[in-house]
């Protein structure tokens, strides 16, 4: 039977005009699926990477799809088998994991060996066409297990973080939506994977969403130095007042000053500890290996390009003792981390209100815009 | 004022036969230096690498220089300011570092910001040519802070462990010769930088000295698996005996099958949770960094050729969670850690006499030939 839903489908690029704000159709939950009505859904750089890659040329792009993956609202209706939630929770949406493979076993399920085919396949088609009217589906979705870019979809448990007992209102639960992602992947990163503590100095290339949640990790570890680094005045201040003690504005360099020059300067002179990297830009990457301090972690969370090969200088590399970590969703286990986060938002610490602005879904549009130029750092749509 | 010595002085690389016996002179230890007589050195694949570098080829490549850098003695006097040891005492010898900057106050001495000047560096020509009377200084010493090349040699004070309270006779002193360096580098870097559990699955590339410590080392720890890869059958049947629980022989893989299909079989089906490459071979740092599971540890031990560029794909990197970290000398901080090397020998898990050969210092060629040809693993020099 299929169920009318609204969703933005994805036909082809964003920059080829492929997005728009379609009628289709969804179908019943299957075995380990739930219908989730949404009430909001957060836009992160993720999904404007994937639907930013022509059909064809990566393996995980394909249309038409649904993307959208920090999803939040009430289930509708549960499949066989289904334990997280009943009709009528709220629930907050994150990644998919498969549960079973020894990475997961190992409770490291963001790095599980099924990540890639879970979270960007093409193996769950659940959405149909309007026109279509024998029930088939034939447009993509549970990206990030869980399609969100839709009033109305099939998402499947092991994205499913039940919020009965973590919301006190409708908003709040529209607020939390991005929890399951980015913010969870910039302050994860400094928790569970850096495991940052206040002997550290921090430093954070990017003031995304991601990288003020890391930022707002850094302030809840106390680490003793944070140094935020962008390129746009409104998020530098931003960070500051989220814990930053230093920023550094990336286009506004003294001449004659290298980025890792200023960096030193604020990190005892021989660089930071750990540096987190959410840009993903090759020129950043290379500079934060070099400036990281003997010993140090740099940990890339940013997507770079695909085709991006970073060159290490093998010998000195391994001389310098450093660590050159891959972290994606911040290492956490969001049923466990995600009730952590409202923990600390409750108690003043990730006011993560003043980097959220809510716009209708209708103008999904607008929200990609204001997000491309900066303006607006975590643009949540209502549905 | 001149004092007589006898050191393997390299005045050019060994392949140009630049590496001879000589008589040489050394000079009284000034402050912080201590003038040793060895018994003992063993010889390591770093001294072949540095007097392998033609002059100037690189910035630790120099000559005249005096090589060696697993050394054990006797104290025949002490500088100003040496608190270490006296006169008489035996010691042990180990890497130099400069106790002062950062890293070293963070317990991280093999890290040192100043490791390479103070190790490979040309600032101390502690050696002088027989034929100048007036006791002018122009070989190198001081390599690894004690150039132990030499039956007599000057060393620094931080690469000193008193062994006062850890031997019990002079062969004891000489068989320790290797631990504050080779043996050092493959124990610590499972125990101190990997951190290995019995949980852990650990492959060690290369079975040379260093790869034959990191296996007694991971059955120190207790791992469940223990899997050593070389290409030669002598190394791969001692490593089962010191507790490899799986070894392949690189040069005789099935057909149709890659290093790394043999290895999924013995662990797990995913790969290992820690990969140590002793050999620097850049095919093999390539295949552990493919074939280690997600969330896995590579940790570079083995020096890579100088101008070896590893290629990273940054973004399956990232996904896959795994870490690449640059070790050496075992993170150790020798004066905590030469002597629980020496318990376990004591305690029968470090049985390091099993790969250990006690050679004449005038048979050094043998022994380097010995040791390239795969059937000497530590040649251990006599003075």
């Amino acid at each position: 039977m299929s169920l009318s839903c609204k969703a933005i489908v994805c036909r082809d690029t964003h920059a080829n005009g492929g997005w728009k704000m379609e009628d289709i159709t969804t179908r019943k939950p299957g075995e380990g699926e739930l219908l989730v009505e949404m009430v909001a859904s957060g836009i992160c750089h993720t999904d404007v990477l994937v639907g930013g890659i022509p059909g064809g040329a990566a393996p995980i792009a394909f249309y038409p799809r649904v993307l959208g993956h920090e999803g939040s609202g009430y289930v509708k209706e549960v499949g066989k088998g289904v334990t997280v939630a009943k009709a009528g929770d709220p629930v907050l949406l994150s990644f998919a994991f498969c549960n079973n493979c020894a990475i997961c076993k190992d409770g490291h399920h963001s790095h599980c060996m099924e990540f890639n085919a879970l979270n960007f396949g093409d193996s769950c088609r659940s959405f149909g066409e309007k026109s279509n009217t024998n029930g088939e589906t034939s447009i993509g979705g549970a990206f990030f297990g869980q399609s969100s870019f839709a009033n109305l979809s099939i998402v499947k448990q092991c994205s499913v973080v039940n919020a009965k007992d973590l919301i006190k209102s409708k908003e709040e639960l529209q607020l939390f939506a991005p929890l399951g992602c980015g913010i969870q992947t910039g302050s994860g990163t400094v928790i569970n994977c850096a495991q940052a503590t206040e002997k550290d100095v921090v430093v954070i290339m990017g003031l995304g969403g991601v990288g003020l949640s890391a930022i707002m990790g850094a302030k809840i570890q106390d680490c003793r130095t944070i140094i935020g680094i962008d390129r746009i005045e409104s998020r530098l201040k931003l960070a500051q007042e989220l814990g930053a003690t230093h920023v550094i504005d990336g286009s506004k360099l003294p001449e004659g000053k290298q980025l890792g020059d200023i960096v030193a300067e604020y990190a005892d002179g021989i660089g930071p500890t750990i540096t987190i990297d959410t840009t993903g830009a090759p020129p950043l990457i290379k500079a934060g290996i070099a400036f990281t301090r003997n010993r140090g972690k740099i940990i890339q969370v940013g997507s770079p390009p695909f085709d991006f090969n970073l060159e290490l200088e093998t010998f000195s590399f391994m001389v310098s003792g450093k660590q050159f970590i891959g972290a994606v969703e911040g290492q956490a286990y969001p049923p466990e981390f995600v009730p952590k986060m409202v923990q600390w938002y409750r108690e003043g610490k990730f006011p993560i209100d003043k980097f959220s602005k809510f716009i209708p879904a209708a103008e999904f549009d607008r929200g990609l815009k204001e997000m491309h130029e900066g303006g607006t750092i975590k643009p949540i749509m209502i549905w």
